[in-house]
């Protein structure tokens, strides 16, 4: 995500109660963080928030963790949760160290219009590379489940093959989401923008079984 | 396809030495119709047969068989075979029936521009759902292999989780096959005619082990 300088940003993430300032303090025991034992699904690379602090106010017995690693962007996102919301954390994190910080606690998955990374060169860094699935292997509890939503149709069609190749069976495939019956879909930022221009959105929920 | 009536189909037909009259007289032993135990590929639903006469004259180290219901169309395909090509034999079939004229000796299916049957009702006449891809596992002979050309994306994005769901592994996924660089590919007439009006041609190759 292009970003803009936030002003007083260290300020607004310091102060903010929804903001966990050290993650891997809590490796193994989110549950301890929200106080209960419910589901959590965690968002990498939840830009300005939109979806996450929807999902929470929709789904008050999940809990939801927003991570994203850019202070400018987790400032503006920590600025437009609501007060009064017992679920939902956000967390400053570069995805790659996600096995530091979540330790087979994790429900879902969401990738919601992720960094394409185009370049050949650059395959690894996309977060449906094989180098993130199997980080997100140690992250699962039980089932794993990632929801993906994208713009970018390459790294679409990258991602189906990433996911089928790693074992993952499809629950759902879309090359049109919003042009689709009887959704239940929470937008992004991004995706607001993208479908004001036309653009289609992909989306795919994938599961396996843990081993 | 739409079909134009084809003046003496049925004499272009029983004429040409092409054409295998009774298909399920060879059931088990296609080998003895090519007179060698080469690989044997398959295109169901060749149409007016362009790419698997293509194939045929660029791979003379394999067997092919177009395989087409409708008499037009067959007789349009059968016309179009030069003299003197060995390794190509055409049939009449209804591919629901398949399972009737092959047993465990082919070696790929191709699936190009096949019927959308975009109502939900029709789903199970749609030559990549659970019905087919259970017919298809009688006739393979070891690893199985299937390669579908598409400009529907309806149908490719019911195909790829048809596949998926199936155990299939996806060796090669495309959006826009034409742009791709490297190609090494063979078109059909639709594939000419869609891409003449800049349409993208989707792709999918899966295989899955024999168990």
């Amino acid at each position: 995500m292009r970003q803009r300088n936030v002003k007083n940003k260290k300020e607004i993430i310091e102060n903010s109660k929804y903001f966990i300032p050290n993650p891997s303090d809590y490796y193994g025991c989110w549950n301890k963080v929200f106080k209960n034992n419910n589901p959590i699904y965690i968002e990498i690379g939840m830009g300005k928030g939109k979806f996450i602090i929807e999902n929470a106010l929709k789904y008050p017995n999940i809990n939801f963790i927003g991570i994203e690693k850019f202070d400018s962007i987790l400032a503006l996102a920590l600025k437009k949760i609501p007060d009064g919301i017992d679920n939902l954390k956000m967390i400053r994190l570069d995805a790659i160290n996600i096995q530091e910080v979540f330790n087979k606690e994790i429900d879902k998955i969401y990738l919601n219009f992720s960094d394409p990374w185009p370049k050949k060169r650059h395959e690894k860094r996309r977060l449906t590379s094989l180098v993130f699935l199997k980080k997100y292997d140690d992250v699962f509890k039980n089932d794993k489940k990632i929801e993906m939503k994208t713009d970018n149709k390459y790294l679409f069609c990258y991602s189906i093959k990433s996911f089928n190749n790693y074992g993952y069976y499809i629950d759902y495939l879309t090359f049109d989401l919003h042009n689709e019956e009887n959704i239940l879909n929470i937008t992004t930022e991004y995706e607001e923008k993208f479908t004001k221009l036309n653009n289609p959105i992909y989306k795919i929920t994938v599961s396996k079984c843990k081993k």
